[in-house]
C-alpha cells in the first residue's frame, strides 16, 4: 500500500484550505519540502512572514516544478489559467489534485492541461470556515472531516490510493464518486445554503420597515447563524455558482417547490403540515451528531454569560 | 427607581425559556418563591427531581396564587387558555408578562383576561438553544442578549421600568417598543430564518439523486449550520407561525423576490450581481460581532481535532 508521504508538495493558491494543508502536513511530517504560489503580493509577504511553506513564488510554474504532489486551492474560477500554466513545469509521474468545490469544473478546466505521464485526480475537502486567506488556516480543520475524490474513469489506481492516504494522513476520511455526483451533493449540502444564507442577509438589509440596526441588535433569535456562512470568500462563492449552475439550479427549484408549499401552509393556518415537517427535521440533525460531523453542544458551543464577555474582549 | 426583586415569581411553562429564568432568578437573588406551573407530568417530574421551582403545579392557577410577577413560557398556541385559567387566582397589583415570539397574539389572546389592577407587559427576551424542556436552561442564557418589551398605549410607567430592571438583573438589555412592530422584526430576524432552515432541511432529506446519507456525511459544507435552528421545538414553531401569519408572508416575499433575482444572475453567469451581494453580507456579519450578539471564533468556535473528539466521547 502506497504511504502518505511526499518528497516536495507544492500548493497553488494560500488561502483557508492552502494554507491549512501546509500546517497539516506539517503536522504529519507528510513531505520534505512545501512550496507554495499566491497571486496577491501581500498574501505572498504573510506567507512569507509567517513561515507557511518553504519556499513562496508569483509563479505556479516554478512552485511546480519538481513537486511529486500538487494541490490547487484557488477559487475555482482560477483553474483553467493555473493549469495552464504549470502545465511546462509539472514533473513526470507526479499527481496533481485540487480543493474546489466544483468537480466537473476541474475536470473541464484543469483535465485538458494535464501532460502524459502525470495523475491528475480532482478532489474535495468537505471542511472550512467563514474565515479566508493565509492565516485563516489550521492543522485540524481535516480532522474527522470528509475528503471527496473524483478520479476519471480510467485514472490509474495507485497515485489515487496514495493521495487516498495522503488526506487520511491530515485527518479526513476520504470517499471515491464521480464529479457529476459530486456536484449534486454539494449543490444541496452547501452550495443552495450558501445562497440561501446570502439571500436572506441581503434581504434583511435591504428593508424600510426594520432598520439594519434592528437586524444587527435582535440577530440572536435565528438570524446571525446564516450570517456565518454569508461571510465567506465571495471570488470562491461566485466562481461555485458561476460552474455549477445547472445542479443549483436543479437543487434551487426543490428549495422554491417545497417553500411554496410552506408558505402555503402558513397562509391556510396548516398547523399539522408545520408540525410534521419541524419534526421530521430534528431526526437529521440528530444523524448528523451522531455521524460526528457536528458538536452535541447547544448553540454551536457558542460561550454564553460571563465566559463569553472574556472572550469578547480577548 | 423600582428595584428587580419580587416576593413571588410564577413561571408557566417550564421549557427551555421559563428554566432559564428559574436559573437567573436564583443567579441574581431576585425572588423569595418561585412556582412554576406545566401541563406534562413528565416535565413536572423532572422540574422536582431538578428542584428547578419551589413547588410545581399542574393548574397554572394554583402556581401564580400570590405572586407578584407571572410570565407565561409556553408556546404561543396556549395563551389564551392559560391566561383564561389564572384570571381569577391573579393577585391585585400583580405584573404578568410572558416571552412568546409572536406580541400582537399575546395582547390578542392573553390581554382580554386580565383583571381590572393587573399589569400586562408583553415581553420577549431575545435568547434560546435549539434545545428545549426543563433540563435545557441556564442561568446565562439572557447575558448580553436583548429582551423586548411592548407594552400596551397607556401603561402605567411604574410596572413597565419594574420589569425591565428585572430583566436586566437576569443579564439582558431591554428595548421598548410596539407589538406590531415587534413582530415585523422578528419575522426577518428569527422566523423567515427558522422557516428556511426547517425548509432546507426537509428539502435535503426528500431528494433522490442524493441520499440522505450523503447529506448527514457532507453535511459540514454548509448545510449543518441549518440543522442547528431547524432542531428547535416543533410546537412552539408551529404556533409562531399559525400567529404572525401576516409578517411573515410579507417578510418571505421579500426573501423570494430576492432569491428570483439571485436565480436569475446565475442562469445568465452575472458573476458581478454575485460578487457584489457576496462582498455586502460580509458587512452585516462585522456588525453583528461588534454589536456583542456573536462569537468572533471561526467556525461559531467549534471544537475541532482532537478536542473535538474528546468533547464527543464525553
Amino acid at each position: 500500500m502506497p504511504g502518505p508521504h511526499f518528497d516536495h508538495v507544492a500548493l497553488i493558491g494560500l488561502g483557508l484550505i492552502g494554507s491549512s494543508i501546509s500546517h497539516a502536513i506539517r503536522r504529519g511530517g507528510l513531505a520534505k519540502r512545501i512550496t507554495g504560489a499566491a497571486r496577491s503580493e501581500e498574501t505572498r509577504k504573510i506567507a512569507e512572514r509567517i513561515k507557511l511553506c518553504d519556499a513562496v513564488y508569483a509563479d505556479p510554474a516554478e512552485a511546480v516544478a519538481g513537486a511529486d504532489l500538487v494541490i490547487i486551492c484557488t477559487p475555482v474560477g482560477a483553474f483553467g489559467p493555473v493549469a495552464e500554466a504549470i502545465r511546462p513545469a509539472l514533473k513526470p509521474g507526479a499527481i496533481i489534485s485540487d480543493a474546489g468545490s466544483v468537480k466537473t469544473a476541474a475536470v473541464r478546466d484543469i483535465g485538458p492541461h494535464i501532460p502524459e505521464g502525470v495523475h491528475f485526480i480532482p478532489g474535495h475537502p468537505i471542511a472550512g470556515t467563514e474565515h479566508s486567506g493565509p492565516e485563516s488556516g489550521f492543522a485540524e480543520l481535516f480532522d474527522g472531516r470528509w475528503c471527496i475524490l473524483t478520479p476519471l474513469p480510467g485514472a490509474e489506481p495507485e497515485p489515487v490510493a496514495r493521495l487516498k492516504r495522503f488526506w487520511e494522513a491530515c485527518g479526513a476520511s476520504v470517499e471515491i464518486m464521480t464529479a457529476e455526483h459530486h456536484d449534486l451533493v454539494l449543490a444541496i449540502t452547501s452550495h443552495v445554503p450558501h445562497l440561501i444564507a446570502y439571500n436572506i442577509v441581503g434581504t434583511a438589509s435591504d428593508l424600510e420597515k426594520v432598520t439594519e440596526k434592528e437586524v444587527v441588535k435582535f440577530s440572536a433569535s435565528g438570524f446571525r447563524d446564516f450570517t456565518r456562512i454569508a461571510a465567506s470568500d465571495p471570488t470562491m462563492w461566485r466562481d461555485i455558482f458561476l460552474n455549477n449552475k445547472e445542479a443549483v439550479l436543479e437543487m434551487l427549484g426543490r428549495f422554491n417547490e417545497d417553500l411554496a408549499a410552506l408558505q402555503r401552509a402558513i397562509r391556510w393556518g396548516d398547523g399539522d403540515a408545520l408540525f410534521d415537517l419541524f419534526t421530521k427535521t430534528r431526526a437529521i440533525r440528530r444523524a448528523i451528531i451522531e455521524a460526528g460531523q457536528e458538536t452535541p453542544a447547544p448553540d454551536f458551543g457558542r460561550p454564553h454569560g460571563a465566559t463569553a464577555e472574556k472572550k469578547k474582549s480577548a
